[in-house]
């Protein structure tokens, strides 16, 4: 076995998910994700944890829901009551056919992530974490061979999280802190008010609060948005490829929208409902291992020297005490290459010039 | 897909567990069995009940069990919970490496097995049924080619059930009715007490009491076995083929024993414990679409025009209320051919003769 699973296992198990003895620890492998699987469960026997691997299969699924007439039951209780017993819930993504949730129906599928509310919140209660095992059909999707895709997929993963971590304590010590950030490139100048708000240092780390293995951005909840802001890096959202999008905030309200590609699925994103045309998140991708599009939102946004921005739903832990967010059925976020001709200030501050932050070498007022 | 995967599921659904609507079924996925969990989802899905895949592959459960140190913890809340509100418990079998648990030593092998006697209790108290989904590594198990592997399983599973339990209930009469049943063929003249047992027709369905898919046999629980016998169809033993087995029965007990091959496993096996030299159970394989030995007890117990006798434990559902029958640690199975030069006898009466029973076309006095 490529010694790089047993590395990925490790840091999955240790740093991601701390692991410790008597744990109970529901291992979701996925239908390509086997290998990994046989690496996570050795180390898991190590720390002494007890495991109870699943098949969530999206191929597996899809057939279920295809033969059900779409009256699907409430979250079925022997499902629930192990959730709820369990200590971490950990994900090896990894399918044989990324398209495979395709063979049900839409509607269907919807019913059927409605009827499992209760068991989604019960996995999100642990201490969950979500990794990718990498398959030649994720390599397909991402546009690349297996093995330059498998190199890619460990190069963001195993990296010194600790480092990582201590690094982006900067940028979260500085968004804590300020009161509005601006951002500044071609066809963009947006500010946005993130006062009193925290920062999420995500170092892939349920110590953390971090639950993707690989993460490594520091994101937050701004408000107020004023000014225009291009994003250049292509996305999927629901099957549909959209790129080139370039929005107008007056007011904390998206006012103008286009896109290069996709501009209908981007107008169908904004016209959910009204918390759609508002901001939920402001990220700053700073893991410098990924460093190219692979049209997966678990690297992309992660991508060094990229920005990302949400529109709909904020994250509840980056607002303060009382406050609701913005609310909205969606969350789509879409990104920003600040690696030339672009800066980040923070109340009139440079933090970051052409991808270099202010405490790296390099970096320029 | 082979659309005799697609009818393998409807008579696992339907015949075998007798699922319905509302039913929450554990779908235990074997790492071979894939293709067959995706038929029987769709199925699960059409009947209403509801399903969570889980993914007891042998090769995950050996790494975790190598990685522990052996103080396994007894039954793990969150896996006996959702085992003790299943309805159904459907185990897929079929491995990518039939030596798969090989790679975990012995002693904790049998220590994590231990420690799950609670969950094994807890699904064997469910309308449980084990089947399998022919793989290349089975196939290579038994010595065969992978296409006619395939043809031979769903002969054995793709049967008139029906049909088969209705021809089985004549032998289950002639048991129940009975008081002593004689075996002869060479080195063969046997005769046991079957007074006041029940026999079981094992017609790979919940609504007979048969957990097996396929199945077809009949056994009951024999008593006082006087003589002796000799078994020529080859079986493997905790990994030891074990071939040409020749037992002398005096007051009930195996007085003298030898194999033409692995006589040091029968030998373990016979002294075990007492009971290990006292009969359990006494099986006619009734299911013609086995023809062949493949060494696995699923099929070759069922096999046509076979015989088989276990040492060992004793099932109680053969026994009547208050009798314990004979206990051991042990439960083995081996078989004997009964389809030329042999006959069986009940009470004086022959009821089978070279692999012809007395209701049948053919049949001789």
């Amino acid at each position: 076995m490529d010694e790089r699973i047993h590395r990925h296992a490790e840091v999955l198990v240790d740093w991601s998910a701390r692991i410790k003895a008597g744990d109970d620890v529901v291992l979701r492998v996925d239908d390509g994700a086997h290998d990994l699987a046989v690496a996570v469960a050795e180390k898991l026997g190590e720390r002494g944890a007890n495991v109870l691997p699943t098949y969530p299969s999206k191929e597996v699924e899809a057939a279920y829901i295809r033969g059900h007439d779409g009256d699907f039951e409430a979250d079925p209780e022997f499902e629930l009551a192990m959730l709820e017993r369990a200590d971490s819930v950990l994900s090896l993504r990894g399918q044989c056919n990324t398209a495979a949730e395709a063979a049900a129906p839409g509607d269907k599928r919807a019913a059927y992530k409605k009827s499992r509310q209760e068991a989604r919140a019960a996995r999100l209660a642990t201490d969950w974490v979500s990794t990718l095992h990498p398959t030649r059909a994720h390599a397909q999707q991402a546009g690349m061979g297996y093995e330059q895709y498998k190199d890619f997929v460990y190069e963001a993963i195993l990296r010194d999280w600790e480092e990582l971590a201590d690094e982006m304590a900067n940028m979260k010590d500085l968004l804590d802190e300020g009161s509005e950030v601006r951002l500044v490139k071609e066809d963009t100048d947006l500010t946005m008010s993130i006062e009193g708000r925290s920062a999420i240092n995500s170092a892939a780390s349920v110590a953390y609060g971090s639950h993707n293995l690989p993460s490594g951005e520091v994101f937050t909840a701004p408000a107020n948005p004023e000014g225009e802001v291009y994003f250049d890096v292509p996305m999927t959202h629901d099957g549909v490829r959209i790129q080139g999008v370039h929005l107008t905030f007056e007011d904390g309200e998206v006012t103008d929208w286009s896109a290069e590609t996709g501009e209908q699925a981007l107008e169908d994103v904004l016209t959910t409902d009204e918390g759609a045309r508002r901001l939920g998140e402001l990220g700053i991708g700073m893991n410098r291992g990924i460093d190219r599009f692979t049209d997966s939102i678990l690297f992309d946004e992660k991508m060094g020297d990229t920005v990302h921005l949400a529109v709909g739903r904020a994250y509840g832990s980056c607002l303060p005490e009382g406050e609701e967010g913005n609310q909205s059925a969606v969350h789509v976020d879409m990104i920003t290459d600040m690696s030339e001709n672009s800066w980040m200030e923070i109340d009139g501050e440079v933090v970051q010039r052409d991808g270099t932050f202010r405490w790296e070498d390099g970096f320029e007022e």
